[in-house]
């Protein structure tokens, strides 16, 4: 008894996706099969699209369908500033406490020693070549408050100012341990506003 | 702040996979862009081509990329036995064990009321049909042995010998309230060897 191979195959690589494993794969292909052929039809063809269009913001690293991502080319943000965060969900959460109006850098990830993610990886050059354009004045680290959060802020902190940056911190408003994604903005927007140099 | 359309449109798609909500999605959308691009083009691939090739056996109803399946096209198996299942993987189950050389019946799914899922849903007409075709003498049922696998069973077992098939059970080997998936082959083929007439 051999099972079809594009279901052999849809099985394996539905397991490209995290937290995947072989018995959730193989449900998910039964189901999308049996139950929702339109919907595997389309998650298809998004796939396809995203991967075809979706790149990185050359200033800011986000993802981007252009060059450069809306908030880098509004005029009206103040340049002077530029805002770290981990993921574009950060960013959003920022942006909804309506108290930052300066420029963002995404990391897309943190610094994570035991997952083997160095300051390579996160490419940290694209952050300085970007921080040290001559305008920005002032950089604030709105990476999560986790162990590894911490350490990226420290890592970068100490980068930016030994290459004559002012650089702050969200201040602790955000509860230690806890990640920008799960506090509501009103917690968000006090540590904007009492950020302080590190 | 905008999230570019094609990331959107998958973060959206990927919640057709069963028990993935909002923010998973999310997460896999990011995960997939920013450390698997190949993954996720190959899944794109695999997905479109699965829904394009796979189509359910005339006879067993089980995935095939064909008319036919590989088992029904056997003729060493024995055409006057049919066994009943709930999924493809539960008849593995079974074939791994080597104590039936019969033919078999996909259920895809199994009654559930609590889910909608009635007679209607499971197709079983076209089971009467195949198991009336003059040949199949005795319809073996090997649904799962939770409620709603016994109450299918039941439910089978009525319309089959209405219509004068033998009918029969796996016996009581498996576990109550037991998964066929999640049993060791020994205890199936006991209960295979044990089937008994309902
Ligand atoms: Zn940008
Ligand atoms: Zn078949």
């Amino acid at each position: 008894m051999k099972t079809p191979s594009s279901l052999l195959l849809l099985t394996e690589a539905l397991r490209h996706l995290p937290g995947v494993g072989p018995k959730s794969a193989q449900r998910m292909a039964y189901h999308l099969l049996q139950h929702d052929r339109d919907g595997a039809a389309l998650l298809g063809r998004a796939l396809t699209q995203a991967v075809d269009q979706i790149r990185h913001c050359s200033l800011c690293n986000t993802f981007t369908e252009n060059d450069l991502c809306e908030v880098c080319l509004d005029a009206d943000r103040d340049a002077t500033l530029l805002c770290v965060v981990e993921t574009p969900t950060d960013q959003l959460m920022i942006e909804q406490t309506l108290t930052y109006k300066g420029l963002y850098f995404v990391l897309m990830g943190r610094l994570s020693p035991l997952d083997g993610i160095g300051p390579k990886d996160l490419q940290l050059e694209k952050l300085i070549a970007r921080a040290t354009d001559g305008v920005v004045a002032e950089v604030v680290l709105a990476t999560n408050f986790t162990n590894e959060g911490e350490a990226t802020a420290h890592y970068i902190s100490e980068t930016m100012k030994a290459r004559g940056l002012k650089v702050s911190r969200l201040a602790r408003g955000v509860p230690v341990g806890g990640e920008l994604e799960y506090v509501d903005a009103g917690t968000i927007a006090r540590a904007m506003l009492d950020r302080r140099a590190t």
